[in-house]
This record gives C-alpha cells, structure tokens and sequence, in this order.
C-alpha cells in the first residue's frame, strides 16, 4: 500500500497575509501536501457569501511541487469553491480554516467567513475543521493554537468525521500549558446587542458602524461558552442540515391549507 | 384588551425596488403597521455576511403613520440588525423577507440573503419566514405567491413559531389554481457543481464567473425539491442552532487529548 502524503486545503477570512494563516500553514506543511487560497484582504463578517454578481481573480503566489499557494478577490467560500473546482488534482484529505483572529464560538458560527470556508468544505463531503483564537490582536500568540490544531488534523485525517458535518473549534487566548483539554460542546444560546455608532461624514450626512456586545443567555456546563471560559479547546460539530426535525410535526399540527 | 395592528418587518436581497418585496408590501400592508428595509442595490448570495469593516448609510424613502420604508447600503443581515436596534419602535411580530426572485430551496438557504434575512430575525427572538418564488425573472409574476404569503402569514401570526425555529417557504412557478397545497418538509440533500467559466479581460488576463449546476441527490419524498416537483409550496423549518447534537457522542468517544 502507497503511503501517501494527505492532501489539505487551507483556507481563512482573515486574509493570505495574516498571521493566523501562516501558523496554520506552519502546522501541516512538512506533513502534507498543501494547497492555500485564501481572500487577498479581510473578509471577516462574511458569512456564506458567494460571488455572483461579479468576477473573480485569482493570483498564484507560490509553485513548488508539494506546496501552492494563491490569494483571490472573492470570499472565504469562494475559495473554497475554486480549490475545489479548479485548483485541486483531487478532492481533499481535509480542509482547514483560520486561525481566525477572534473567537467564532456559540453564534458567530454563522456570520464568520473562517467557519463558513469549512462549512463549504464539509458541504463538497471534504472533513473540516474551522480554527479560531480568542484574540482579535494582529499580533496575537498562535503558538499553543498551533499545537491544538496539530492535535486535532492528526486525529481528524485518522478518523474523519461523519457525513454532513464539520468542526468549529475555539481557543482560549493562554499558554499551552494553561489548558485544561479538550471539550466536545454544543452550541451556546447567545447574541450580540447591537448598536450603531452614528457619526456625521464632512457634508453633515449620517452614517454607521455597526458595534455590539456579545451576550450569553446560556448557564450550561456543555457549552462552548463554558468550555473557553474555563481554559478548554471548545470543539462543536456543526452540520449543513438546517431543517428543525424536531419542529415538523409541530408545524404539521397547524393545518396551513391554501 | 385592545385589538392593535401587528407590526411587521419586511426585507429582501434583491434590493428595495425588486418587484418581488413590492408583492410582500401589498400583501402586508392593509393589515399592519409596516417598516420596510431593504438593501439599496442587489445582494443574492450575500449569504449571513454582516458589514464590521466598512461604513452604513440608511436612506428614508417614506414616512407615513402605519407606513416606513428606507434603503441601506449593507447587506440583508444588516437591514435586519439596523431594523431591530434602530428603527422599530419594539419588536415587530413578525418578520418576512422576499419574495425572492428564484428558489431558495435545500442548500441554498445557506448563500441565501433573502433567508439569512429570516434568521437574522430568527435570532433576534422575532417569528420570522423568508418566501421566494421558483423563478429568477425581474418580470416574474407574483400574484400566486402573494396569496401563499397572505395564508402562512396569518397563520404565523396567529400561532406563532417555536424559539430558535424559522420558515424556508418556497413557491413553485405556476398559477395559485395548479398548486396541490402546502407541505412541511425537510431540506433536501443537494448541492451545487460549480464550474468557473473564465475570461479574458481587454489586458489578456484571466477573470471568472462563477456558475454551477443544481445537483439534488436525494430521493425522499418528504423533502422540499420533492413539494417543489411536485407542485407543492414547501416550508422547511431552519434553526439557529447549528450544534450537530446527535454526533456529541462519536466525537468524545475519539479521545482527543492535548
């Protein structure tokens, strides 16, 4: 049996250039093939987006046999769709997302284009993980995360993951040595209170920046809120399959008729 | 007990003067005080983005007692976000985004801004429904969709929707006398082949677009393609809670250790 290298697709919303990327890259360079595209700025807020009323550029950044390396105009999810369809010799032993500045815990999951990119990933049946440190910092340490998502790719790319479903994992913002481990969770019930920051631009007109506070409702001991507050890796699964099974019957109840 | 009128949040992708919202207002409009917010220009596939890195403007476009309409330079997400915080003058009971020009069925309600829109007020504790109708024409033809819009609309009002839940209603493309009814169903696994059509722009280098075929690689007929084939409206009920609970179990028992 050949032992071939894996194949991995890395991914972030952050950008090509920032650092959370390259301690990403760093962490499965030596170990795989690795092919990176990544958005040419921040792309952070984007959720889902998908470029369809405009083009898109790719630019190749680096060409060596087991390494290559690409920066594009589109979105986190764009990225992915070209690796897929374009850039990839075949599908993908895995694919990564981040390290994300900033923690896409509990509902972030779903306007963060880290998480989104290995939503898209799990979406094409490829395993995926989303990786996110809690802290914003251009300059934040990514060295324990670096040795966290060693952990979990090589336990990922042993075991994969079942269909339709893909990881969010958080990292608290301390030492390696600070940890206390890992701890599959679920989501966490929280929000963010919105405000919008109201400024005059120099012709007197108003405009915005959207601003808010992150709330958590949710007193559970199995959430990722929790796990991060007491120094755990917060790992969710989270699936593609948005129906709320559990609803059906209830909605059935209601007799809608036309 | 007073018998006030409800208050209803309306949006849409597709931007404030797409026929499609035009056909929600008339349907809402005698039976509520209506706040119509919609983007300014169009926003398919704008999925759950949200806009952090740049600025929002907000343009008020009527000002009557039972009637508000603005437009907003951010995406549908945000519409909804500036709506809630800014805008209402308490929660609305309700809030509809659409009606969609073309389906937003199985997985697109994840690149969707007309359904993000409806979890975006999902997760701001509002009953929400995004509504879009199988046809992707400006010059579509509305009237049978209005009347679908009319009854789940009273419905919802009436009934409410469970925490956490919204409505995917989407409405096949034909006379309101051809349709068989309404189903409950679930999303329906499918997804899309992307194909990058590339060009060349006037200095030789490459661009693309991105294009794709619907694949539906589900056979149930309790699915929303299944209703849709079928001539059914198909309301898929999506939750905000995107923890894939029922595998907490195979991914503790991995071991993943630090």
């Amino acid at each position: 049996m050949e032992n071939k290298k894996p194949l991995i697709l890395v991914t972030n919303d952050d950008g090509i250039y920032a650092p959370g990327i390259r301690a990403l890259i760093e962490v499965v360079k030596d170990m795989a093939d690795v092919l990176v595209i990544a958005p040419d700025k921040p792309q952070s807020g984007m959720g889902h987006a998908i470029t369809i009323n405009s083009t898109l550029r790719i630019n190749q950044l680096v060409n060596e046999e087991h390494y290559k390396e690409y920066s594009c105009s589109g979105t986190p999810v764009d990225c992915v769709k070209i690796a897929v369809n374009k850039l990839l010799p075949r599908k993908p032993d895995l694919c990564i997302s981040g390290i994300n500045h900033g923690s896409n815990s509990s509902i972030n999951v779903i306007y963060s284009g880290t998480m989104s990119a290995a939503v898209e990933g799990c979406i094409e049946s490829i395993p995926s993980i989303g990786f996110s440190l809690c802290n914003y910092a251009v300059e934040a340490n990514f060295e324990a995360s670096k040795k966290v998502a060693a952990k979990l790719i090589a336990k990922i790319l042993q075991n994969s993951l079942p269909e339709g479903v893909c990881l969010n994992v958080n990292i608290p913002n301390i030492e390696f040595d600070k940890l206390n481990g890992i701890k599959i969770c679920r989501q966490a019930k929280a929000n963010w209170e919105e405000e919008l920051d109201e400024r005059k631009d120099p012709m007197g007109k108003s405009y915005y920046w959207l601003t808010g506070v992150f709330k958590n409702y949710d007193h559970g001991t199995d959430t990722d809120e929790w796990a991060l507050a007491n120094q755990f890796v917060s790992v969710v699964p989270v699936h593609i399959d948005f129906t709320a099974h559990h609803t059906i019957p209830f909605l059935k109840k209601m007799d809608i008729e036309l």
